[in-house]
């Protein structure tokens, strides 16, 4: 029998941060589920279309939105690839996102676990619950690799 | 002789946050300059288009940065009247600003001077030379308003 696999949502984010990088983005792939089926997805892709807020989850986020006609989600899950920056986790809050996972874990740019801990500040309106490391071994090598081809 | 008057983006950035609270939105108005003419301006929009990202800040980011066809916009102003949360000051250092003019402090979700202090992260890669307070009576007046007739 099978030991514990990744969820699949998780895969699939990891499959999307493949394809950022394919795409020349900084490899990061996000999902949003409800009750278990995906909503929205996305990759990184600032580059694409000269957008700096075209986060992965910010472009989840959106898309999941529309996609049910609400501003709010509630009772969704995000799954990401990397631990959320400021501006994504501030976009966590206003969508009220139920559930983050996120693999690995980011000291330089990440607002969780690191620097700005949005989630942390008395003032935040709205926490998550958080669960963080599934995926990570991957999601780390993905963007290791990624830097290592363009500083070679 | 007329003594100093605000700075012509700001009284944009007023005028265009009266027009979201006349839309149904929270009245927050944001434009972003180069060298003295306006690139993008945009109101808070997030019930329109059903996008929790919709903030004044993100919307005229994204409009400049497609105009200019770049996705940095190190020699920008952006001028917005209200204090930028931790969604819009992450947006704002990773579309590098170069400075950051807001009227009313947002006590309650702002993340320059209150909570999360975006700018002031040892981790923060970019920091927008940041001016606050002009236009802020009138910035404050309209959110009042604002939330005053949504109460009665």
């Amino acid at each position: 029998m099978a030991g514990w696999t990744l969820p699949q949502p998780m895969i699939r984010a990891l499959a999307l941060a493949e394809a950022a990088a394919a795409a020349g983005e900084v490899p990061v792939g996000a999902v949003v589920t409800r009750a278990g089926a995906v909503i929205a997805e996305a990759h990184n892709a600032p580059r694409e279309g000269h957008d700096p807020t075209a986060h992965a989850e910010i472009l989840a986020i959106r898309r999941a939105a529309r996609a049910l006609g609400q501003e709010r989600l509630t009772d969704c899950e995000l799954w990401v690839t990397l631990e959320p920056c400021a501006m994504c986790a501030g976009a966590i809050v206003h969508a009220r996102i139920g559930k983050l996972y996120y693999a690995a874990a980011d000291p330089k740019g990440g607002a969780v676990e690191h620097g700005a801990r949005v989630f942390d500040q008395p003032q935040c309106l709205h926490r998550p619950e958080v669960y963080a490391g599934m995926g990570e071994a991957k999601a780390a090598a993905l963007l290791r690799g990624f830097f290592s081809a363009r500083r070679s």
